[in-house]
């Protein structure tokens, strides 16, 4: 397996970025992009303390799973900048609960937060608990850009049969919302293969679905794939079924929220749309993720995976901006009733394969059972 | 087979409306509901002259493709009350040009346009002229009635007998676009069989979907549902496919720009990917449409039926409502390119069945070819 450098990629106007980074020299800040306005403005914002690690996650400054977690990881260690004297275990827990409190249904968050506190277990010296859990967020991190990055060098190699088989023609691969670097910490999930690829000089072209609601394929996938001067063109979630009729996607990338140790995938809503069109069209389609969010208790995605219903928000206003300032608009009558769910559930059926950061597999027992072989 | 009464029904605000209506006692005037304002805004117009009906069917006052061409034809009978001296003939096929001018793209324009022109064939007299156009234009008025209420009692049928399956238990059907009485002159194509439901009495509830990127089914369909008093819940174009697998849809009742003889439906983007998750999930999916929609010349629709590309700005900005007026704001990068196709094509394969005022049929040609039989 060849490790790739992806050297200065996951720019921002040219300069190499993490969703989240310690401020050079003062190892005691964390920064973080603000993403809630982009792609409109690129705005930085300070962490001092974990007040603001938490609104920093709860007012979705920073969004995506494996962000969430790293974000409440360097809380922690935020929190015990704080600290000066008392009992460290209590002062521990109410920071914990204060942190999964902001986005309760993100699994993430609650396993990055416990495995802090883990690394911290038996610690009662203010200042070693510090590095301590410095250390395990930075592990966290570590571990997700790593990840990202395998998934990255596995997922390239898909896109390389492909261009292969089109005699280096463009290669037309289609997402859905932001499984990208901005989720993450570098590279993305659906998105490393495509930059991998790009780095590589491979001829490529991406479809992003804006994905309505919260149009995070607009906003955010649309911004990183023309700051990585990748070219691309938004759709409106509509049009990728006509796309594929016609040839113009060559393959489906998307990312995963959880999948079952039988190959069901929880994704943003409207992904089983366009697996279906995928499979319709003989065209593959294939889901990026961490084997870590594969969850092994589950059989049936369909029956099991509870799928969030969010506020109604979402679909009744849109934001976007004015040429100043984010706005929002009113778009549904105001008398009218509103639904608002949040992912669905691709069958194992549908899907092409499972890029993670051990290895590609089939979505299916077997398969998964042996990457998860590989790894543990 | 029962003609339903539909007293009373397709209000606005309790009393009873068309899209377009001659003026109560000044027949030389015609009014129409500005769309554009919809559901902001309940706004009426009246049309004059030649010029206001190309203006309104130009900047989407109206809409709709049965709606386009009455207006145009109402546009040929303004221009004659204009008209007082000169040659007719040269006179009528400038104004026939001007009004095909204002949405090229639009069969249902061009066809109702020469059907006036053809009626005021050999005619001279100015006030023989005008009272001719009238006539002719009454009469595409009340055949497109005629035929939507058709296709609502030959639809209703479709959802007593899933009532009856479901032992009166509430019907839901969800819907794509507006193919409401708003885009024909009364009770529309897909939703007369909810309308004509609805009146009988049946449980029912729809589910409609925004249909980005002009967003005509959050802001037309649910607003005429709302005015009918029908339960309704808007949700985003990528939410179908879950609420499909999870027994909340029991029917898809979509409308049809252009069906080919075999029975391949072109209706707005999107239409495919809802046919595919109805199909994978066992639920019946209608397509209600005059049979002057269908088009014998065609075999393929993937194929044959081209695919109007519009303008990118409808993907770039959205239009809602700021709380005192229409606004837009941007919702893309600057920098990333967009596509906008405004159709997709629907194979006969996941057809369940074609509703039309001749009857209801499968989608396949020797069925199709039954309903010409007998309304020709």
């Amino acid at each position: 397996m060849q490790f790739f450098t992806f050297e200065d990629t996951m720019r921002v106007n040219g300069k190499k970025y993490h969703s989240l980074w310690l401020k050079p020299g003062q190892p005691e800040l964390v920064e973080i992009i603000d993403q809630r306005f982009l792609p409109f403005r690129f705005v930085t914002r300070e962490l001092h303390t974990l007040g603001d690690a938490c609104s920093a996650i709860r007012e979705m400054q920073v969004r995506g799973a494996p962000l969430i977690g790293v974000t409440a990881a360097f809380g922690i260690y935020l929190a015990l900048t704080a600290f000066r004297k008392g009992e460290i275990v209590p002062y521990l827990h109410a920071c914990a609960d204060e942190l999964i409190a902001t986005r309760p249904t993100a699994v993430n968050l609650n396993y990055a937060v416990h495995k802090v506190l883990q690394e911290l277990e038996g610690c009662t010296i203010p200042e070693e608990a510090r590095r301590k859990a410095l250390a395990a967020a930075q592990g966290l991190l570590e571990a997700e850009l790593k990840s990202c990055r395998r998934i990255g060098e596995y997922g390239l190699t898909v896109i390389e049969s492909i261009s292969r088989m089109k005699k280096q023609k463009t290669v037309n691969i289609l997402t859905h919302c932001n499984a990208g670097w901005l989720a993450c910490i570098d590279y993305g999930t659906a998105t490393a293969p495509i930059y991998a690829a790009h780095e590589k000089g491979i001829d490529l072209h991406v479809w992003v679905d804006e994905t309505r609601p919260r149009n995070q394929g607009a906003r955010l996938t649309a911004w990183e794939l023309g700051q990585e001067g990748i070219p691309h063109t938004v759709i409106v979630d509509n049009a990728g079924g006509h796309l594929m009729q016609h040839g113009m996607v060559d393959l489906v990338i998307v990312g995963s929220d959880r999948t079952t140790r039988t190959g069901d995938v929880a994704n943003k809503i409207g992904t089983y749309l366009k697996a279906l069109a995928a499979f319709d069209n003989h065209i593959p389609f294939y889901v990026a993720l961490p084997t870590s969010s594969i969850d092994r208790e589950l059989t049936d995605g369909i029956s099991q995976i509870p799928i969030e219903e969010r506020t109604d928000e979402e679909v009744r206003y849109i934001e976007g901006w004015n040429g100043n300032d984010l706005a929002r608009l009113s778009i549904v009558p105001e008398e009218s009733n509103v639904m608002n769910y949040g992912f669905d559930v691709t069958p194992a059926r549908l899907v092409t394969g499972l890029i993670t950061e051990s290895g590609i597999c089939a979505a299916d027992e077997k398969s998964i059972r042996k990457i998860f072989g590989k790894k543990l």
